[in-house]
């Protein structure tokens, strides 16, 4: 794995806030894809209202009026707990103390990105109240489907959207119901089907691990099958969730996905779909194949994560777009040999 | 709504356990359909290992020896929590001191069943072991769809099923991915696609409340949109989720729904859907249409609940198969007049 020299790509100050009165805190987990000549980004640009001395202040869209706004909450207000600079949370509601939206960028040369100066696709319904995030692209018959994670008051879900240019795009509704989290789709219908990879969050029995379903129309997803857990004693011990969409390869289809300890370490690793029933794992990185270690990787809004949304293979490398530390854009570039070589076959 | 005055129909004590050592605790939330001159239930079966001086026995589902089992734990183990006698917690998990399966009841008159010795559906595979729960069945093209819960330590999900003699089922895999309860299929496409109700329980914001998803197929579900939730100086204040299915009426469709409060008191009321839109809400019960009120339904293994998994509306009554106190089946009758009486309708 070789990092960029010059990493980060892209930071939260090369990104204009989508108004005035707004900041960007981070420009991180990009989905990314070739589309002609160029590598387009789809970057998740998280703002906050600029904070101000006396209020703690907290974006949403507001469904009536359609438009984001904020809230103002006096920092001495005994009935809110403001202890974690992430969260504001009242007695009954949490709220998220900034607001994601999509952004796209675009690069010749694939290190070099025109950051577009408006928001692509932004919160824009119930769902969305608290923003979008972490978007995933893959191509499937000439059109570029995203799927997204879409915030509110009322779950965590995964919604799909789909563009012919990265200009105009159109919602196609929620595929996963709440709680649900890092959805993508296998670039190509298996033997009839459509696979998604999806990461429900359970709340009373179940753990964070990644499960796979299955579509005849890319909108309805069913036949949901528990895929991969966490592993005690390994970097993935914790949490565990698809991140870029899976490309094929000789022997199957290779998925990178995301892992974090119990405390919150998250790193990359890889895993073998098999080539036709893609619900049955193969191999499975026994050490990750990317991991926080620089500084722009272990210090940030969220310090010691590496996230990925969007890996391009081509005929000679594996480019690999991460989110650092929540807070930034980097490029790593790999090989299929050295990925291949992370991966600890399982036992038939 | 008349309540029989031989309440209530169906008691623990009539089922046969489904083995020597285990003894059944409750029979109750049965589906009910009518198939040619019968109406049958498709009952909760709710059994324990027979308990033991010295140790608590868990039942489970062992998926490798694919038999039903039971673990045993100490009862002065102090690793583990037995303080609620319906959990059994330890470090790394949480069991049920139960486990259910689904049993056939069948009746000429709806009211005097003859159950059967032996289980229709019981724990089978992996998202299972620790049982299924909460049966509805509808009839759609001549076969009789179940949806359930299957509940194991990967996730409280939903499944599917079709059966078209009660005698031999096939399973068709998990509808909705963890957690959720309480789907119910509407009993024919509404312009062409097929609607369910179902109850997510949101991790992190959301709350338990009722959404609506559409389906080609019956397999497969999404554009999932979020339709009820809870109303607050009402009955139904602290978790709403889809009972019975829903059959149409002059207007609509009409749906019987549970809503419980704050501290779990659960009552019955009704929703009006529009008829051809019914991701939308036209009319809904101000007050419950049956309500916890009888000996047999405040007191039991949960008292305090009235819960229907199974209504046949017919010519001239509504007759209602219900849970009481998560122990006995009990049923009732009423009159569309009357349900339609209970709503609240919305402003326009």
């Amino acid at each position: 794995m070789l990092r960029y020299n010059k990493n980060p790509i892209i930071t939260p100050a090369q990104v204009k806030p989508s108004r005035p009165d707004f900041e960007v805190i981070g420009a991180f987990n990009a989905s990314a894809i070739k589309m002609n000549e160029e590598i387009i980004l789809l970057i998740r640009v998280a703002e906050r209202p600029v904070p101000d001395q006396d209020k703690y202040r907290v974006p949403l869209f507001d469904v009536k009026r359609e438009h984001i706004t904020f809230l103002e909450f006096d920092k001495n207000d005994e009935d809110c707990d403001f202890s974690d600079s992430r969260w504001i949370r009242t007695k009954e509601k949490s709220y998220i103390t900034s607001i994601s939206h999509l952004r796209v960028a675009r690069s010749k040369d694939g290190l070099n990105f025109e950051i577009e100066e408006t928001p692509a696709m932004a919160a824009a319904n119930q769902y969305e109240t608290y923003g979008i995030e972490d978007p995933r692209t893959v191509r499937i018959d000439g059109r570029y489907y995203i799927t997204y994670s879409a915030i509110s008051d009322i779950g965590i879900t995964d919604c799909l959207a789909v563009t012919e240019d990265f200009k105009t795009f159109q919602r196609l509704g929620l595929v996963f119901h709440p709680d649900n989290k890092d959805v993508v789709i296998f670039p190509e219908k298996i033997e009839g089907k459509y696979y998604a990879l999806h990461r429900p969050s359970t709340s009373v029995f179940g753990k964070p691990d990644i499960w796979i379903a299955e579509s005849p129309d890319l909108l309805c997803w069913g036949n949901h099958r528990h895929l991969m857990g966490t592993r005690e004693g390994y970097w993935d011990n914790g949490r565990v969730g698809a991140s870029a969409t899976p490309f094929k390869v000789d022997g199957g289809w290779l998925e990178i996905y995301h892992g974090a300890t119990k405390d919150d370490r998250y790193c990359l690793g890889a895993l073998l779909h098999h080539e036709t029933r893609p619900w049955e794992i193969i191999a499975r990185s026994k050490e990750p194949i990317l991991e926080p270690k620089e500084i722009y990787e272990t210090e940030g809004f969220l310090g010691g994560v590496v996230f990925t949304c969007g890996v391009i293979p081509d005929e000679e490398d594996i480019h690999i777009y991460y989110g650092a530390a929540d807070t930034s854009i980097c490029y790593a570039k790999s090989s299929l040999e050295e990925i291949m070589g992370s991966l600890e076959y399982y036992e038939k």
